[in-house]
């Protein structure tokens, strides 16, 4: 039993139209009408596929084969939502694999105990809502379904106004559900599977996550007439600590890595010394205490900066997620599928986090990556060959089936 | 002869309620509909006191009471728009000092050889419609009207669109026109009057200004799985430029002043590596011979911080003002006039640019400054004591009643 290499290319095609870019990109921002669009073509999909599809309170979308026994389902996803000048693998991929996965057990009349089913879960990039992972984050009882629904992008928008604005807005509870298993395929996102040419990755766990948001308030005044002496620039202590936290990451090395995404200046005009400054800082380590120690570096680097520019500092850690192990019976079912298939792999931990890692918390959880072009994402240029991706899609396949408990032969 | 205080207080508070902010400051940005409010405002206040009125193809605002004789007017003038979250000094109070002077001379029944009129100018500011002073630019003939109509803020509006939209362009010819004198008060925006207890400036010039563009290309990607070792931040370069520009000045030192006041980050969430920056850096010194230092030193920063990174720089040094003198004669009217008055005065020389900069170069041109509470401009905190403004007003009576020929005694 293989998937249908052509059916799902032609899926991909078809879903990666909605919301493309001119540099064939992907900006299918969460909740905009693009995301609805790309969420009805998924869900005529698995309609036709005669799956018994359901939203919950999250907009999350379930799509179930039944089994032949009332045993708790297996279940497959990731996310249809991109960030802005995005890519088309990162998130759709998994979602596309597994209706395909699907439609393969139909078309091989495959019989599973487990029933198996698909989720296409909400808002997981956080580019438009924070934070990111909020609705399998509300599934896994990690994050109030109040606090969720009171998110607000940067128009001041809520997110259950957006929900309800494009329809889906279900009325499905969004708690933890029984579930054989939760599997997730994804594009690495990182160089590894490419620069040692294995088609895939057997997902081990994902690392250690903190976000902080760090705000300077300076002294707003005219760029021309303040002589240098008097100034307290909000932005110039904002680049100390940008540089800072490349800093960080140098003097901690090994898998550390951290990054100032996001930074906002206030006027933002070129003749107005800026008033006040916000930005994030994003680390991410396989060890719990690494990130505890850059934490603690970047206090210091903080603290330093304002005093030097005498500069009032405002820092939240606001959001850390623990290292996720994956659940060792679903690993070793996606390495068996691996060596099934004949194909080489290697296991790997994930440096980017993905719904999986809430679900890691409610069901045994597991994940599959294929190989990132150069290791990018989050950008146009992202790119999986259709070769991996099949190899992906079939691991994804076997895995599934053999807990699902599919009758018959697999291979 | 004394203008009347209550009166220009009056003026000030009716038109500092049209886009006054929640804490007190004024956000009238031009061409914006706050914008067309105060100029509808101001143009009633001048029908009301018999001035003629004309618009040009800018939108500056003129209006003239005749002189005895047929000769070249004595113009006084300022902007009345402001930057976002600004003041309510900045501009506005130069407008009105000019109104309250005119509406002086006309209750005194002076009579004076030249006629004498106020010029309300257009987007001073640069603070949606780049570069600033941009009308004041096109009336010296040193931008083309074609490209200032051209100029579009950030949401791609044109300039030419919303002068039009608001009911402001006019139809005659924004072109130099024959001028006694032309007279611009203004908030000094700088800490030194305030300091040395004086309560007016005599200014003798503005010092000369440098803008630059500067945008960093680095490759974008997912902040999570991308090792340290094979990123190329554009806002890691950006941000050791920002240090770089303090570090131009602090080395050169003097009255350099080096200012980003505008950073733009895509795609600016947190768990992106940023791919492309933009942001501008603003020099002013006295001596243009320092401004091409610093700029050869800020070009050899960009070039280290992007190697450095590995990103593409490019940079554009787009807007240069030569370092302006203005007119002995009028300087001298000005320092007449706070001798009469018997005020404290000192000479001085503007860090900020202003339409007279532009004036400068057409018509014999002087500044009058009061003091700046604290330096501070272009924020909300903005304040000047009415009674420095009471001296600053009288000050551009006398040198304007002087420069105007009027007849009878000034003092």
């Amino acid at each position: 039993m293989r998937i249908n290499r052509a059916r799902l290319a032609g899926s991909m095609d078809a879903l990666g139209k909605i919301g493309e870019t001119a540099r064939g990109g992907l900006d299918r921002v969460a909740l905009t009408d693009d995301d609805r669009r790309g969420r009805d073509l998924l869900v005529g999909w698995m309609k036709q596929a005669g799956l018994t599809v359901t939203v919950d309170q999250m907009g999350n979308i379930f799509g179930v084969r039944p089994g032949t026994e009332s045993l708790p389902p297996v279940f497959m996803g990731s996310h249809a939502d991109s960030v802005p000048s995005g890519g088309k693998y990162d998130g759709q991929l998994g979602v596309l694999c597994a209706l395909e996965t699907i439609r393969t057990l139909i078309d091989a009349r495959a019989r599973t105990r487990h029933p198996v089913g698909m989720i296409v879960f909400t808002n997981e990039e956080g580019a438009r809502f924070q934070p990111a992972m909020i609705a399998s984050g509300v599934m896994a009882g990690k994050i109030p379904l109040e606090d969720a629904y009171n998110a607000r992008d940067r128009d001041g928008r809520r997110l259950v106004d957006e929900l309800e604005r494009i329809g889906y807005l279900g009325a499905e509870p969004c708690v933890p559900r029984p579930m054989r298993a939760y599997l997730e395929l994804h594009i690495e996102q990182g160089p590894i599977l490419e620069e040692e040419q294995i088609p895939l990755g057997v997902v081990e766990g994902i690392v250690a996550i903190s976000w902080s948001r760090i705000t300077f308030h300076g002294v707003q005044d005219h760029a021309g007439p303040t002589p240098m002496r008097i100034r307290h620039d909000a932005l110039v202590a904002a680049a100390e600590v940008v540089g800072g936290v490349r800093g960080i990451a140098r003097k901690i090395g090994g898998n550390l890595v951290a990054t100032v995404g996001r930074l906002d200046v206030t006027p933002n005009i070129p003749n107005a010394i800026p008033g006040r400054v916000g930005f994030s800082v994003d680390l991410r380590d396989p060890a719990e205490s690494t990130i505890d120690r850059a934490l603690s570096m970047l206090d210091r680097v903080v603290r330093a900066a304002a005093k030097r520019e005498g500069v009032r500092a405002e820092v939240e850690h606001y959001w850390r997620v623990p290292r996720t192990r994956f659940d060792r019976e679903v690993v070793d079912a996606v390495e068996a599928a691996a060596v099934t298939l004949g194909c080489g792999h290697r296991r790997i931990l994930s440096g980017a986090g993905h719904d999986a890692q809430y679900m890691a918390a409610i069901a045994p959880t597991g994940m599959i990556f294929v190989p990132s072009r150069a290791g990018r994402s989050h950008c146009e240029e992202e790119f999986t060959a259709l070769d991996d991706i099949e190899h992906g899609a079939n691991a994804l396949l076997l895995a599934c089936a053999q807990l699902a408990g599919a009758q018959g032969r697999l291979r």
